[in-house]
């Protein structure tokens, strides 16, 4: 984040005048957006579909560093991570309320620039904005948005309908929004002190855009709906693929085999592994933030689910006295853990 | 908030136990909660009604001080607050989200007892507790709450319905909540740095309690619906009448008059104010977090709300010309002035 220069106070519009400002040319582009912001509630029309609702709280200091993190870029990642809860469950979003908790040292223009990203990953999905609440903070920037969403009940994926022999399949590739991170926080600690420091990111720019601007998977539920394909279980990977997939493996009563060999990972991914001496399948299995839907579809799709873009098969599920592991290279089986990113775990 | 003696650490259990240990035996009990905590995202079913969607972020050392607000009741306000604003909907709220930041001082008895609140909370008011987000926090308590709610579409009652010579109403009485916090704020200078200090709160248990243990006025929308009566505007008091009034006439296009000695005030507040040298009617006005709801209604609809308890004609609307303003007891009219509490205003 820049400094504080020339920048408008936010307590000279007070709260309802910073409202006013961020929100005072947002449309309703949805049908089902009755009335946005500015009474008591927000007013949707969901007559025909089920209301899906998800939120997410986003902490400076925990989850993410405004030293490298734009504020833009912020915005549009708070609002993406909470559509891909919406396409997780086999839905579609359709509004966000966005609640901010700003300290002192954001200006005006700062918020514009949060609010340009969430109004542009609105924008993107076709999402509305019809409300939220803005108050300070003592500490930090709070970010805490919920999205409502729809589907059609008979459409809806649950966690806890994989069965087993259903095979377990993952969209894109896993464990470069890790790396991504990494990445920026060498380069943080590289350019502490120094004035005019250039980040050197040459080579690895996916690594960033997976980090800063991840995508929710609309296109790969668009494809599954396409091809006649409907999950018997699915989430999104935002944990890590290990802990989400014991998720639906507890939910669903059942044990599970991924093998090492099918994890999708991106060479860039490999190289900067490589690079800073860690191991690429752990890093993969738990870096968590790929925001890639991982799902399960009946053995009977094998033929049709490979042949869709974008989406690899990885392994099966099985009965639950099998367990949760991970097939290696060499035919050992590893017992998965569940040691993705776990804010309250964290000892520092 | 007690010490942290004897009490079990967060990140001893890691999100998902925590999760697992607050939500464990919720019940849905609502029709519409289809699917609650422990998917990507609940579920509701909303086929007759309008969804309603209103939310609210309560940071420590903002919203609340934890030197005299016990978790319980911190959880159940936070819930109510949120009610409050359905309910000024003219709807009914059905469902809760509830997001927390926690930092590393709260012990998982602590977060038992704020979830204890919000439970009860839920009991009390008939809603189901659905979903959230858990992570942790560098500094202090972070409480993000969503309620969902429903009204039949021809029921809702918005902000810019008032309409001139409507009659103007309010719930109970106000400013109490204000002096329960400044008699807080005394007793917490008073006990600094004495052990076993006792505060006195004799004789002001009602400011007390409105202040930390605020309801929502469900009981006054069930009123109106069963005496046939809809409010042309309405909204909760949260930020002081004189604020909220000014919302209502900005968003109907009106002014309005409002008659100093029609303003309900109980005795404890009076003396209150008394004690601590402060404008009784400033107070009332401005005092903000009653949770009382403020409507307007028809003048043909006089006789009718009279004759309810619990409900006060304070004034009425005017054409917008006018202006807002209060008139005194002495026929003086003074402006108003939205200098409620406002939380992005504050200097400290």
């Amino acid at each position: 984040m820049e400094a504080n220069q020339d920048y408008t106070e936010i307590s000279s519009l007070g709260e309802f005048g910073l409202i006013d400002r961020l929100t005072k040319d947002i449309a309703l582009t949805n049908s089902s957006s009755l009335k946005g912001v500015g009474d008591d509630a927000a007013v949707m029309e969901y007559h025909d579909t089920e209301v899906l609702v998800t939120t997410d709280l986003l902490l400076e200091g925990i989850h993410f560093d405004l030293t490298y993190v734009p504020l833009r870029h912020l915005g549009y990642k708070s609002a993406v991570v909470n559509f891909s809860d919406i396409y997780a469950m086999n839905g579609t979003p359709r509004q966000i309320t966005v609640s901010l908790g700003v300290s002192k040292r954001f200006a005006v223009e700062h918020m514009d620039a949060l609010y340009d990203g969430i109004r542009k990953a609105c924008d993107v999905y076709g999402v509305d904005l019809v409300g939220g609440d803005t108050t300070s903070s003592r500490q930090g920037l709070v970010i805490s948005i919920t999205c409502i969403g729809d589907a059609p009940k008979d459409k809806i994926v649950y966690r806890d309908g994989a069965k087993d022999t259903d095979l377990i399949c993952v969209s894109g590739d896993l464990g470069a929004a890790y790396m991504g991170l990494q990445l920026l926080e060498r380069e943080k600690v590289a350019s502490a002190g120094q004035k005019d420091f250039v980040p050197d990111f040459g080579g690895k720019e996916y690594l960033i855009e997976r980090q800063l601007k991840p995508e929710a998977r609309k296109d790969i539920i668009k494809e599954l709906a396409e091809a006649g394909i409907k999950p018997t279980a699915m989430m999104d990977i935002s944990d890590g693929l290990s802990s989400e997939l014991m998720h639906i493996c507890r939910q669903s009563h059942t044990g599970c085999r991924v093998y090492e060999d099918r994890i999708p990972i991106d060479y860039q991914t490999a190289v900067m592994a490589e690079e800073l001496g860690m191991n690429l399948v752990t890093a993969a299995l738990n870096g968590g933030e790929d925001y890639e839907l991982l799902f399960t579809v009946p053995l009977s799709m094998h033929e049709a689910v490979s042949k869709l873009p974008g989406i690899k098969v990885i392994g099966h599920i099985t009965k639950a006295d099998l367990g949760c592991a991970m097939v290696t290279r060499d035919g050992t089986e590893i017992p998965l853990k569940a040691q993705g990113w776990n804010p309250l775990a964290q000892k520092d």
